[in-house]
């Protein structure tokens, strides 16, 4: 049984809640369960100096955690002075996830920033925020329409993010902060609603897996993104 | 007229959500018109190496802004390096402030640490921080006795902080941001319920202030204070 | 009984030692008893970056300690490769006092830094720097309109600050480092001449301050200034 | 037609030159066409301060490019005082792999962490690294045993890495620079010798990839790993 | 009887490999014995910020050591976030030496950057890197005339490097690890081919050194550097 | 003619103010010409980590410039974080060359730090921190015998520095600023009252130096040594 009883092909309990960052062009606050991660869409007319005068825009993600969003407290990545190695790989993670999905000609000669901060973290916060930081970018793409700062929509796509892993043998989706540290092996997918491929991330813990064990999860993950395809699409309903 | 009707010696709105970091051995969200600080205090049974074996605890806290707190984003201080001189004085200061309403030696050879978070900026963060910083201290050495890690409560006052300016020649109380920006001068106020100073930072921005300037802010002060203390002692009742 | 057998209310003997630092636009060596400061003005002749094209000046102040300005030798800042909270909580109220006396569009795009490294510590660095910065910014720009730089003096008020603090319930003037660290409460005073506020930071160190003890802190800061703004226009008068 | 006329499912010439740091317990120069990686194995008989006094040992890698490695010099990393990201991202692999095919128990409380250096980079230098490191890992354990500081071989499994990528359409094994810059999509694979996964990430450059053109990609790899894994153990049988 | 059974005033088997990072635009590995210094000379078209626009060019020189070049391993300089003072040393050094035989104006408004990563080490590592960065800059001067980028070569002169030292009372030249960590005193020496003094850097390790001991290990030095400018000569042929 | 009219092998005037870090176990300002370093020797009673149980103490040695010591104000090495190159260099030549005279058995598990702050600059800056930083060590080791801290003086040796360069083919002694900058070749030496080598170090800006050019600024730097000696007793005498 799972810590929550959930079947094992289930997701937790998702809601995304528009604009929960108001100040932000475009933003959600994406909540998996206990898992709670703010994404705010920032849009700057302006482009990183390697990019400059090459007609297209750029868009990037930034990731934290807030110290208490833990179950023990974590140290501030500021004392260390720079972000930890598992930072930098989930922010190049959510960055490239969702530059997937985006006409970067399209987007002209501006840069959108993604923050994704885990206010609370039970397991699966970067498959929250790239899943939420979709619905932001989305969102502030919108507003940049409605401003008439762009004439289409350079989101070419619609994409979103879930774990999956082998748990004494059995393939779980969306799993938890319990499940995570007991996995045998886990696997990120980052998926299109119509299936395409954007992200596979697949690492054994303990021992090697067996391919067909991979293909499980596999499947697995693309049940889940079709779900949370639908909740996307209805949480941008309720934009201001 | 102040930027929200507000009478000259009035608090903005003003709301305290209890246990907001629900992992935390105390929290909460405090809320002042739009400016929003989730404070969550950490206990650790250990003390920082230069004050070890001295038979006494510590109080520290650390501030943060999330990027797009602000109307315009703010770069992430992990990406200089080190947190600027501005966060370091604030967090300085709301140490400070709880130490005073601390008996340290009652505390025994623990540390609480006050993370103090802005999720929305609108002016007076720094004293948000504060007011909201002794809520969660306070609800965590309530946590603690009810562990029964600590026999009787190490807190020895109570603590609250506003702020004060002079705009165009008026005194007022609680400055939100637009009037932050333009004050002729303004000071923060750390005081406890019962009338003790224990902090005052006052800074004439162009023109040096008159000292009965001075004197009208404190008097606002005092009046706000008063209000803080009582809304502080109701948040605490909804203790999980 | 004071340390030196001071009255509660009197200064150190203090001196200021006119262009200490010969190579600097303006500098004094800033005696307060055993505490000596050297602050040392530099003109440049260009604005920060963000102030760029505004048509207005900057001053700024930088502070650090020599390691063996102290009883026990203090590491250096370069080492732990930042500048530490309490020196950058320093040179920022160092910056803040002068620019409150200074016409910044008078001044022109042009920068004045002012320098000031604590020789030998003994209790009261940030205000003799304070008091010791202000003639060698007023000997620079007496100097730049010498030269035909400027043709009228951008300084616009005369400033000077001062210590005091609680100790055994006795208020006392201008702390030395033996008060100062066992005073109950202290407060560092930066005021014009003639009386205005340009800065109050007041803190207490174990229990809250009573108000009145902070009237007899500010009474004592009023008196001490008096002196100190004869005695920076009298050294002022060795100008080369 | 690839840029050196291989087919679409052929490695590159590959070899290993062991001992190739002859200070080193173990050591490997793994070459791939013209990609040069020089694997060093140290044995160190301590462990990672979190790790001591749990009766383990541990593995772990670094990874680094010489300036000239590549077409166009790199600027060293400790210029800019921090390993980037991508450098972070594939340490962190090189270490997860290898760790999958070790027992840390049998290791005992010693590490072994193995550099790996870029000499030259034409595509594929992580891949490389994992393969070449494998080897430098287990000629390390060799040794132990040798010198009689290991009773059995902690080494569980065999490990080896290869890429594969869609270029114009067509699934292709162990893509060089040329290839890697233009790839539609590509993945690297960390698979043992029977055939269990280890690691897969795989990435869409431009546009989401279908799952069969995945299927297609893992299938070379699956082939490219058995030649390598060949490879691998007819280089052991030079050590010294 | 030195380590190797070599006379006092003999060098190490001193061999020179060109064209040993073939992407650069001259390289040499450089192998005094069992001291092995990769030389890269990159070719970039615009000089450091603070020459621009002097119509002149610049040369300078990166340092390293690869962590296993050692009999222990040493750590990585990036670990610790800035190069070692021995590393800024070594390539301050190397940069002066090849920039006293180079016409700066006749380079014109390009840099020219010698990495010297040491492979493996065991004593002499600074002066084998000057001598091979001499060859690998002298054949990146030749492949820019013979790309008519260059009409003159701005190498005005031939520069290498060896050391000598006092062991036991006795001057030897050229000291491998064994015989440098037991040195009474020793001395490197950057000279021409014809004798020109370009640095001189002697240091006495414990007691001071007499003069005339000073004036033998200039004597092996002159001899030194004669043989070495020899086989500089004859590498220089094999240019591809 | 010099721009002071010394003669080529005379002094600048030279004075050496004892104690003038009256905290400091021993002290000294050393005055050549108007460059003043003040020199202050810290005892601790502890030991580097790598050095502790070894029986021996240690001595080194912190250099630095105060922004203002130059004509043109340099920049806080705190800024960047690091100290520069040239300043590490330095402070490890001023450790070495008072290593060479000092017994360390015979200072006991202690270190001597030597701070050397320049606080006006005016060429030769490093030359007369060693030659004051003598003084320093031997004033407190002279106290540590006082104190009955050692029984015997651990320096074995007395250590001065001077410079010496070819300016328009004239060897001339002690540079001054105007004079060290378009010299064509300048070395450093630091030897003993009776002539012994502790350190030299030459540098040929331009073109290579003749080996008589090199001889002929040995010669002048013995002559100057020899004075300094003189004056470092003679100062010595003025211990409190």
């Amino acid at each position: 049984m799972r810590p929550d009883n959930r079947p094992a092909d289930a997701l937790r309990a998702v809601h995304f809640e528009l604009d929960a960052a108001p100040y932000a062009e475009g933003s959600c606050l994406a909540v998996f369960g206990n898992t709670r991660v703010l994404c705010a869409a920032s849009v700057e007319e302006t482009t990183p100096p390697w990019l400059r005068g090459r007609g297209q825009g750029w868009v990037t993600a930034e990731y934290a955690m807030l110290p208490r969003a833990t179950h023990q407290r974590t140290r501030r990545e500021v004392t260390s002075g720079k972000p930890s190695g598992r930072t930098q790989e989930i922010q190049r993670l959510i960055g490239r996830s969702l530059r997937a999905v985006v006409d970067l000609k399209a987007l002209g000669e501006r840069q959108i920033i993604i923050d994704c901060d885990v206010l609370q973290a039970d397991g699966g916060t970067r498959t929250a925020a790239i899943t939420g930081a979709w619905i932001a970018l989305k969102s502030a793409c919108l507003y940049l329409m409605e401003e008439g700062l762009l004439k289409a929509d350079p989101v070419t796509g619609q994409v979103a993010a879930v774990s999956a892993g082998i748990i004494k043998g059995e393939a779980r989706l969306d799993l938890e902060y319990e499940e995570d540290s007991t996995a045998d092996a886990d696997a990120n997918f980052v998926l299109t609603a119509n299936g395409g491929v954007v992200e596979i991330q697949a690492t054994a813990e303990t021992d090697p897996m067996k391919p067909e064990e991979f293909d499980a999860l596999f499947a697995l993950a693309r049940k889940g993104i079709g779900e949370l395809a639908v909740l996307q699409n209805e949480a941008l309903k309720a934009r201001r």
